[in-house]
């Protein structure tokens, strides 16, 4: 019988993350003060994020950072994910490569998203924080915070893209069970929020406008801080988790990955798989691929510049030297929520300038169908996010199916997408566009 | 750190299945014909399901049956399923009890069901059938059959409880990805459909009427059968793969349970995660409590009559000897639509009688009420017939506070709520009701 899933024993599970800005053949530039231009340390941080998160952001010195036991523990909840081989893909799309994925879906909250919430609660309840902010666009990283954030106890808020939040009620449940207080962005409650409202009415949102209402929401807070999904290079680093264990995993399935593929909103989840492997480029020189899939509608990657911008669209958070599409601009209404941001991390941008890594763009369409193959042949049903990963994984096949090659092929599929169904309904039923209405 | 999950290795997921007809001390009375009251035989049967199925509907001879190698393989995709010891929950309780799960909500749709349907799919395939119908409540059946149907290659149609089909309308979606028929019961598309709603106009449907409907379709369509998800023998013989696997798993966190724990609505995953444990209180006379938990809405364990009855509302089906409420019973339109089924399995039906296991019955809103605390203190969001199981367990767990007994407590996950989601906003918003309108 054929083996389909690798796991890991408990004693296996990573004791440490990968930093790889310790090993950059160049580091990313600094971040500067969205006021005075001024290049930011870590302590000019501290009023926002948890001081360890960062130290985190800048540190560029330590390869291997520790997981902090309590945060160890709560992985084994879940961890190790399984590394499937997607046989049942394979089958269906008669292909010599062999496929792989990392099934991140089976957390508790569905999505990657909670490896790096974990790590941000423990910090901010170890350093005496009692509340904490956040958004969200399709919700995984809300449904995520605000789990974490009753683990450990903080009380949590969470802006959420106003349509995610109409698109995806059942996100906005899911983080309401776990207690936290959930509002659509833009909304009325705050400065930025209504500065927006009244600049330009009917504002669907964007997690530009949700980060702005966020930081704000914390900064006029006692004892409140701010946790961002994605984007950071500390949340990039506690996504390493994914890769490290994914390395170990196909070890044991016998095989090296030629090639590997991650959806991309702002970069956490493309980070978490690629950077452990990409270490073996870095210092020995190997030979991968590593292939950020971004939708057509929102494309910093393949039609971005790289330049100094804003993280949010009121302009709160320091500048970031990273591939932009600008931090106002407003992405159609695809329901990929999580990938409707402007900007690229600062360690991807780096990266992507200096040729480790590529860039495809998959349009809606393109991805609901690979979404669909996946489903029927593999049975899970893959957030649309995730079906970026896939539709660039497929069309990659489908080159081998022509050329022969037996590539080695491994995705992330970051989370599913049960909580996406109508989304899949609009899909089924012929009235998705590739660039629905803003 | 504490080990918190248990998984078995890919060899000892079992090759057989746990036939506990050959052993019990009294066995099931024998079905008999509709019509003509006579007793049945497997061949009787032979026109409705897969003959492999039949056969083992009414094996009361081989206590192993041989699981088939490729339903093996598709289980590697999912199974073992973890075992989990509950310490988010137990520390929410403060109990000394010690609390485990068998979590068979990770399988690819979201509950045990994929156990059975993989079986029965893989059966009819063999036996030349070329469609398959059935019936389903929440849908967790009709998603797993879809499913399990695509991947052998068969035509499926579902019909749905036409209150769930409303209340549910994301596992609508995933069974129409899936590529099968949906369609809401009762329906004007049969006979016993139309009948049904001329006798009861604005009938909001059971699992009743689904599986008449869901049989005439299949004897009016060449070369279809029918398919049950639960109730029936041969599918709770399926679903003892959970039980051998807990079995197994409770070993290595070294203990035994002295209680199991199971949501009810036909018995299937009661008996899956049951009877491979009480082969050893039949055969060694070992003390373990079984409880069936099922809704006060829906008490055939608890208030029933143990009686020949029909299956469903149309009397399509053989007589049946079963705690029953009656055939044509309605209940009240809760949350659980798994668990609205008037009849118990005639293997638990003895079982009850011969006082080898026990039931007890939980309001809704206590239901949703553990389901929340459990979705807090392990992350996961139970189905409300999952619920059920919990708020069984929570209530001996704060028993035990009380008098200091140290039980270990075992339940079955049978499946997460994701789909769920309006349920948890109604419980959320305080409009739940114990007894919903019928």
């Amino acid at each position: 019988m054929k083996q389909k899933r690798f796991f890991l024993e408990e004693s296996q599970i990573p004791k440490q993350w990968y930093n790889i800005q310790a090993e950059m053949p160049n580091k990313p530039l600094p971040i500067k003060h969205p006021g005075t231009g001024a290049v930011m340390g870590p302590e000019d941080l501290y009023p926002i994020f948890a001081e360890e998160c960062c130290r985190q952001e800048l540190n560029q010195k330590d390869v291997w950072i520790d997981i902090p036991e309590k945060v160890r523990e709560m992985y084994t909840y879940y961890r190790s994910t399984p590394l499937v081989r997607a046989y049942g893909l394979e089958e269906a799309l008669d292909t010599p490569a062999h496929i792989y994925f990392k099934n991140e879906s089976v957390s508790p909250v569905g999505s990657h998203k909670l490896n790096s919430a974990l790590a941000q609660a423990y910090y901010l309840k170890q350093e005496g924080v009692t509340n904490v902010t956040t958004e969200t666009g399709a919700g995984q990283w809300g449904a995520a915070l605000s789990y974490a954030a009753r683990l450990f106890g903080l009380e949590a808020a969470v802006y959420q893209v106003k349509i995610s939040y109409q698109q995806k009620p059942y996100r906005r449940s899911m983080m309401q069970l776990f207690g936290a207080q959930v509002t659509a962005s833009p909304s009325m409650s705050t400065r930025a929020g209504k500065d927006i409202l009244t600049a330009t009415p009917n504002h669907q949102g964007s997690l530009g406008t949700a980060i702005s209402e966020a930081i704000e929401l914390a900064q006029t807070t006692p004892n409140c801080k701010y946790s961002l999904g994605s984007v950071l290079s500390h949340v990039s680093l506690h996504q390493t988790v994914i890769g490290l264990e994914a390395e170990k995993q196909m070890e044991m399935a016998g095989e090296y990955p030629d090639e590997i593929y991650a959806a991309f909103g702002g970069g956490s989840n493309f980070s978490g798989i690629a950077f452990p492997f990409m270490r073996h480029t870095i210092n020995e020189g190997r030979k991968t691929r590593y292939i950020a899939v971004e939708p057509t509608a929102c494309p910093k990657l393949t039609k971005g510049k790289f330049d100094y911008d804003f993280g949010d669209e009121a302009g709160y958070t320091p500048l970031l030297p990273m591939y932009t599409l600008g931090h106002d601009f407003r992405p159609a209404n695809i329901h990929a929520g999580g990938l409707r941001y402007h900007g690229a991390g600062v360690i991807v941008s780096q990266l992507l300038k200096d040729g480790l890594m590529e860039a495809m763009d998959v349009e809606q369409l393109d991805v609901f169908k690979a979404a669909e193959l996946f489903a029927k042949s593999e049975g899970i049903i893959p957030a649309p996010e995730s079906g970026h990963a896939i539709a660039g994984v497929i069309k990659r096949a489908l080159e081998c199916k022509k050329s022969g090659e037996k590539k080695v092929l491994l995705f992330n599929l970051s989370g599913h997408g049960l909580i996406d169904m109508t989304a899949y309904d609009e899909y089924l039923s012929g009235n998705m566009m590739n660039f629905p209405m803003k």
